[in-house]
């Protein structure tokens, strides 16, 4: 069902203006306010952690867990990225900006290390 | 500083690839492990709800906040994407294609009305 | 049901030692973890922010919530409390010390203003 | 510093009309609603997720722990719990009494195992 092309094109934009379009058809713009989007972000990241709770240490790519499960799992992050989504354009924040603003001061707060001198030539 | 083409292409799929990136350039991929980054995002969110805490209902687009406000919840906004993002990819899901389903499956769940019919005409 | 000597006796080391019992006689105790039980609080959290999600701002004492809606939070506001004194527990923090530590360090912090001095005799 | 009798007398009824006092001197009763509250419950839960997010799984007891992060652990945990007492005054909760209501109906929901038979006698 998903394609390729899904993964390159998912942009911020196009998640907000889904998001948008969703509220309205539905007139549950109503209920879209700054507040009550954020409390209900930080009920899907409740169940989000829910999904983890139990665990212990999960190992990176999540090998063994059922098909299920990470079905499961897509759907909570899910959730939490699009009531973000929302949240940020009820707010005014455009969120792709804002990302890439973001990565490029942790760059400043966070400086890579040089990489090694390349080795003496003979 | 912001440019159109900044809204109009941040895909998904860009901000992975910067955060995988961001982490191997710093050494930091042993730190990110699913709960690991999970708590961590608990922590943005955390963040995020501060600047909203004491504020009382907060009017769509925050007319009456500074400037300063603004720019200070784009980055608790952009700290919860990131660490989504880098949640996601450390899991193994596609968030992009795992948002696009969960919207399909969001408008199953709670179908829009029909729209009113046509006046009727003379 | 409730009695005026719930409200007056129920201590945080009587919930810690009933969450020790529950989890002794179900044989639980391998499951709680300090992160299991902090993600499982999140999860609590999240369930408690459902509850106000759509509600725009709440008047104290939530005169006009069905009485049913309070029972239902306070499960949640109680399910939040046991897994953080479980946390506590399992983590070795006294958190009735904890908290009256931390209401002094408070106090500190921000020093109440002095009462207003009394009207001149005459 | 800490004595036995904290640890016997904390009841949520004394953090209860604590916070209720610390409030009223500082006149900060009107920042108090049920959702500011939440928010500010939730900005602490992140500040307690951030104590553990990049430890990877943390042993029962924190043994390797250091005395300064045990403590500042501790006073996580009591800003989460003192918010919970808060909000849960102001939503008019009696919340010893709910907490001691959930341990009965969780215990109906999880029923312990039956303790195995005395052993035959000869």
């Amino acid at each position: 069902m998903a394609s390729v092309s899904d993964e390159e094109t998912v942009t911020l934009k196009l998640l907000k203006q889904k998001m948008r379009d969703f509220a309205q058809e539905r007139d549950w713009e109503q209920f879209h306010s700054p507040r009550n989007l954020l409390l209900a972000l930080v009920g899907e990241v409740g169940e989000l952690s829910e999904i983890f709770q139990w665990k212990g240490e999960v190992a990176k790519g999540l090998g063994d867990w059922k098909e299920e499960e990470k079905v499961h799992l897509g759907e909570e992050l899910s959730d939490v990225l699009l009531y973000l989504v929302r949240l940020s354009d009820i707010c005014g924040v455009d969120l792709g900006q804002a990302a890439l603003r973001k990565i490029r001061l942790n760059a400043l707060k966070y400086p890579a290390p040089s990489p090694p001198p390349p080795p003496p030539q003979q």
